[in-house]
């Protein structure tokens, strides 16, 4: 809502013994996913190899009405997936899954992530004959999948092929006619777990756990950076071919993306980030009267950091829960103010005090700006500001939006200059250091190039990605 | 969302010396009162004595876009309303502001609270040859006061003199051509309170202060209990000759119905929570590890009551902040189940833990059972229910849905019964002593009717208000 | 949908001795009545003494879907509307039936027409009291029928008392908790007529036959002017206190307003008009090529003037059936014309010819000038336009929009002027007393005060209703 | 409406020489075009090589409104298409214009008609790993043109050499960055025509000269079969490689599917219908009292047949204008009955008369069944009908959706059994002969394959295309 971060996207899927009601589950699952895109969704449901599709943009409830539920229909397979966009432009036609048909019948995609090497793939199948519709790199990965699926005895065999052409970030659901894959990329840029079904024998897929814990379905374990797991009527097995290398997940994840109440390799996102206050604080220490996170985010690492130095938590914000897309902006010329509107002080909680303010990053900077001033209009008598992770300086390629340089505030100005700038008494971030280590104990290493500048494979020398990709969905040669 | 106690409607006025953008202004004072009614909502404006209304169900941005805020235009007052309603049809009927012709010209009219002798006077009414569209008690408080005005010098004298007829609990906002008021029944059941606008020298009513804040606007005070507020082109003056008397706001306004961030009679509503959290454990002091609050009107009292405790505070649930009017429940036959899908566990806050649970009311008991065996599950060892008021025994008749005994369930069991079937290891309500004291220094006295069995007024002998209202609506002579 | 004269409403009403889904047959008669009024439309349904209604700004497709015909459910009665409104605003204010509650219980009512004293019965009902939510004459007329009812004994001596009070146009369907009425005025200014249900021994009323054609419901009669019908369980029984005065139907309802299929007073639309094109070659014959209609009104004279004239008939335009109340218009600056849009013409029958155009009438007189235009460009070496009906000189105080005299062309300009500014060879219109004889054998007078300024009863003597009414929505004494 | 035989697309295409409001054009167009496809419709805009792009399933009024025709902004080129669809379901992923991206930037492409090679094509392609997202023949085309153009100079060039590709009927409007196309298949099967924009110099391409005259766009030829006219900065060229060949419109173009207003092929459809009539007539004479057409495709030819015979033209029936797609059908207990509602019998023009009755065609002899009814009810004493084309007894390959034998009356029963089953006195079909002379004086050949199996090029074997078409969306390998 305020000038943060965003995630691109959330997938899931489910495989079922019997034929069921695949698409509502489905349904329940994005709904616990939505936080990792609210520009547009979809359901793809397989009955008996037939494969039918709705997507559209909008939340959830805005594109799934009963009525669509129903036509989607029962099934024993389904993906699902929620998407972030970072262009405000709302086409439908980059909603997902992505259901194509090739050689071998009907294929059905949802993807997170972002591929480093999309451009040169899609140059290199244009120059073969190749169209896209899209702009999405879904459409490069199934049309390499496909390519590979003319030689190959089965489709997870042509997927495991497909990875060695593929870089970057990808947490993939796959349908075929009968067959449910989950993939990960080698490096586990993005999460992606398995879940057992209670009774019936099935299983399911997800970015998160928290779409598991919501349908009732029991945790089994995460896919490993670079399996593919495969489900159909044998069961579950796995290719492994690619897995075993250095791993790398997004530290950004437990800083902010995730839901609190998901476990992501072995590690509750709640307790990182309570660690993260926690580390905050012992690095470095601030007297104070009062902790107080900014919604959502912000409130656990608040209290981790209440915690670790015994100052006492309180309440600083409430936000509207009801201001949601559709919510018209005060415009320059109007008394009221976005932010305002949004957050409201308790004034109770920091008047005349001392006060530590949590949140998770800072982006631009306007945001935070305006609601140190919300504080010290109620009264705050020092602000002091902790970030629970490190300045961004340096752009993502692995499917956030953190697409540039020239808006992230850290690139222009130095850590004073910007405590100046949001007019708090002290500005604090995370060490590098201390980000690597909120998740302790996770299985895998972490991402942290957008803090740090190093990547753990190979990025475009020319600008970010997600950035290059609009402008050749307007731009022809 | 879960089964609670629902208030029945906010209200907002705003008068501005030079012609402005009063539609936009009431737009995001409604969003601010939103949790005050979801049902449906209105506004309207006032351009040089023309008003112009637009009103729907839905909530406010459902209702209004900004083509629907641009045709209501400016003018110098508005006043909006949102209201809840205990009916699942969605009749636009009974969406307010009601805007009326009368012998005098143009009333619009928006009403929190109920009568308690709305239909003595409906009759006394039809008797003399009215006709009613509407089932609101605002229908009939538009006829007394346009009786008045037939004999009255002036709207306000009117509105005083209707105010010996009409019993019960009501906040008014009423404009006419040239004026708008704010009133105030003499109990201040409801509550309503006064800003003044920076710079244009204006005014604006609110149900609740967090509506000023939302807007920038300077609070100036709450309307008195029996006051009639008039704010015209000389400024702001009162008619108090209802004044005096002994008053008896809400306790629950305090206990759950307002938005946290809001000051009430003197008294911050997430300070009385808090204080409520501390009185419980201060009234049956328990062990345990960890104090956990049912989001999000739980949160503030677990908070509370850790601190008076010792006990740690965690987070024990997220809330689904995407779950809104449209979701579609999950039917019998489905795996999925409702509470599942709004409420997860953070397992690591409770797991092998005595947890603490704090919530504000148990209406029907059944919602909270299925919250207790979700923390069940994720491994509590025991589970005691702290509950921040009394136990519901008695109708409400002042203007929420506690209309009846049957739902009730501490009408139909001890509290040893509901803590057995609710499962819970411990179950303490706070008294109706503890319950008084929340907001201690509030300039007003309380109702705590719905607990105690004593009203403030004579109720009707017969059955609860609202009730009947319904059955009006449906069953005619 | 060009500039036109319009009724301002259509209304319906079902008794039926079994419960049955009343909500559906209204559907399908306000279907066959949309063309009396597209602004808004509605359905009461009474189920029981229960009554149910939904009504809103649209077309009957609109505004009705199977959810909310469902959601009326079934029922024994039910009445419906549709209604056409001179303002461009879409207040659902106005949308009928009225359903109020008054001191016998419920009471429903759709009506069609318009009252002469409506203004001072509004006056008189404030002086007493009153309060108005809309500025509909429905309103006026339930308070007069709820003022008789207090003192008499049943709502159907009620209504006839509340006649001798009410005066000018109507066409109303009541519906109180037992029984349904069918009311017409002492003239008859609009049609009403009845139809008996094939197997049910139920009834139906009807603004016009074609809704009985409709629903396959046998026609018995229509309405006698001054009637009062009452359909309840003892079946059919008429009130007819107020008939035997002279009647003067609106003779626009066979020049424009009905439906060609209906038959009104005994007298076929169709014949009527195709009696209107005879009438108008007898009264003034032109030597021509080829006659042609304007669609769709003037077809059905078209083809009487060339039966009367022996001249070829030829289809000379085609209407673009898919314009609709969402047409898009183009702007100033654009190259597209609206007129051109919805209307093309077939140069192969006009071109090189000497073409007679028949027409319902002229209002503005901009639209024909635009039409005539075509047909000059399609080659047409002369237009020669005949319209079937007199020159509007007077407003209507009836029930149609033509509300002053400004817009009408023929009040400021002689009928060569109109020529010339239309640019045709030759203009002519059917004579009154052509006008009075086209419905030949009806059963009833005429009224033709637009063209005449005899009024069938006394006038205000200020601005016509219609008009006066809207200024009083807007502004406040 | 009524059960007949459904046209798949309309096409229309725009070039200026200045940047306009070419997305308005279009949507005034596709209005014009909208007979020949209601289930989906799309304009893709071209600005300075950018293409953006919007449709959706619906009519073009529910499609486009003011804001989206803004968003689509200015540019110098557009495409439209408008598409009916024989499946039930809403799919938004067939609506055209289809735009992707391939070697050479992108490509827009709007096609009516059917390939008949189609499958074959696609096979081979998804053989070269090609994935489809469709199952529009406009991908298959795109991937065949996408092909050519990896090896020629230029856009048409490899247009050119795609169309010894593929086989059947296309009329292909077709735009890259910087030019506009317009392409028609060797045989002509669909319509395609030229206009010249009166002061820009530009020019347009529509399905039919109707649109043209609602833009106010002046007629310049048709497109000729085989020919590739290409619009840019130059002007207008043509490549006729594939010219010159047999031609064979579809005869049906003329008998229903175009509007009556428009000229194909120097042949006005309004005249060829009432040639139809007329030799309807002059193949057997009937005789009677009057001559009715079934609106509105039957009204042309009614006229013919009356001015041939000298039998006087009657307006039989009246259809219900207001009847849409979301028209809730009567369900079968209900009391009415859809032809009921949407059709209406004049009763004057039939009681106690002989009726010839004309229509265009037969197809599964259901509706016109239930018309009959009507005229016998409304008292007609003979019913003789004359239909303006053979019997349907072969499938079509070419673009419309008599795609199987099964439905057709004309398979099951001979033509006195038909007319016993419809209950008409007489059943008369035009011959074939009478048919391929219905517009003569056409500068091409017909197709009249669907009457007599003698199609103009190879068909497959197997069953009807579009049939096969839906069953493979459906059903995986």
């Amino acid at each position: 809502m305020f000038d943060t971060i965003h995630e691109e996207c959330g997938v899931f899927g489910i495989y079922t013994r019997e034929r069921s009601d695949v698409a509502s589950s489905t349904y329940f699952a994005l709904y616990a996913l939505q936080h990792r895109g609210q520009e547009s969704c979809g359901i793809a449901v397989n009955d008996r190899g037939v494969i039918t599709c709705r997507k559209d943009v909008g939340l959830v409830p805005e594109v799934f009405h009963k009525d669509t539920l129903t036509q989607l229909g029962q099934g024993t397979m389904a993906i699902g997936h929620c998407r972030y966009s970072t262009t405000g432009s709302s086409s439908p036609i980059n909603a997902q899954p992505l259901v194509v048909r090739h050689c071998k019948g009907p294929l059905a995609l949802a993807h997170n992530g972002n591929l480093v090497n999309a451009q040169e793939l899609r140059q290199q199948l244009e120059l073969n004959g190749a169209i896209f519709h899209t702009t999405n790199d879904s459409e490069v990965i199934s049309y390499i999948i496909t390519r590979e699926r003319l030689l190959s005895p089965s489709i997870e065999e042509a997927v495991a092929k497909a990875m060695y052409t593929i870089k970057g970030a990808y947490s993939l659901v796959i349908m075929s006619p009968q067959k449910l894959m989950a993939v990960r990329d080698p490096h586990g840029f993005r999460p992606l777990c398995i879940g057992r079904l209670p009774d019936d024998g099935g299983y399911v897929f997800a970015s998160e756990s928290c779409a598991l814990d919501t349908l009732g379905v029991e945790f089994v374990r995460d896919v490993e950076p670079g399996e593919i797991v495969i489900a159909d009527e044998n069961g579950l097995r796995s290719i492994r071919t690619h897995c075993g290398g250095p791993s790398s997940i997004c530290v950004f994840e437990y800083v902010y993306f995730a839901r609190p109440d998901s476990v992501i390799e072995g590690v509750s996102v709640h307790e990182a980030r309570q660690r993260a206050g926690r580390l905050l604080y012992r690095e470095n220490p601030q007297e104070a009267d009062v902790v107080i996170g900014v919604p959502d985010s912000g409130l656990d690492a608040a209290l981790g950091y209440a915690k670790e130095s015994g100052i006492p938590y309180g309440v600083g914000f409430i936000k509207n829960r009801y201001i949601g897309r559709t919510f018209i902006q005060p415009t320059q010329g109007q008394r009221e103010d976005a932010v305002r509107i949004k957050l409201n002080v308790i004034k109770e909680t920091v008047q005349g005090k001392r006060v530590v303010m949590v949140d998770d990053s800072i982006v631009r900077g306007t945001t935070c700006a305006r609601i140190v001033r919300l504080l010290r209009e109620a009264g705050a008598k020092e602000v002091h500001f902790a970030v629970t992770c490190p300045p961004f300086i340096n752009p993502c390629y692995f499917g956030t939006d953190i697409d540039s340089r020239e808006h992230l505030i850290a690139c222009r100005m130095s850590i004073p200059e910007i405590a100046k700038q949001i007019d708090v008494d002290s500005l604090t971030y995370l060490s590098v250091e201390g980000v690597r280590s909120i998740a302790k104990g996770a299985h895998c290493g972490f991402c942290t190039g957008c803090f740090t500048g190093e990547y753990p494979v190979e990025v475009p020398d020319e600008m970010p990605k997600s950035k290059f990709e609009h402008k050749i969905e307007k731009k022809p040669r």
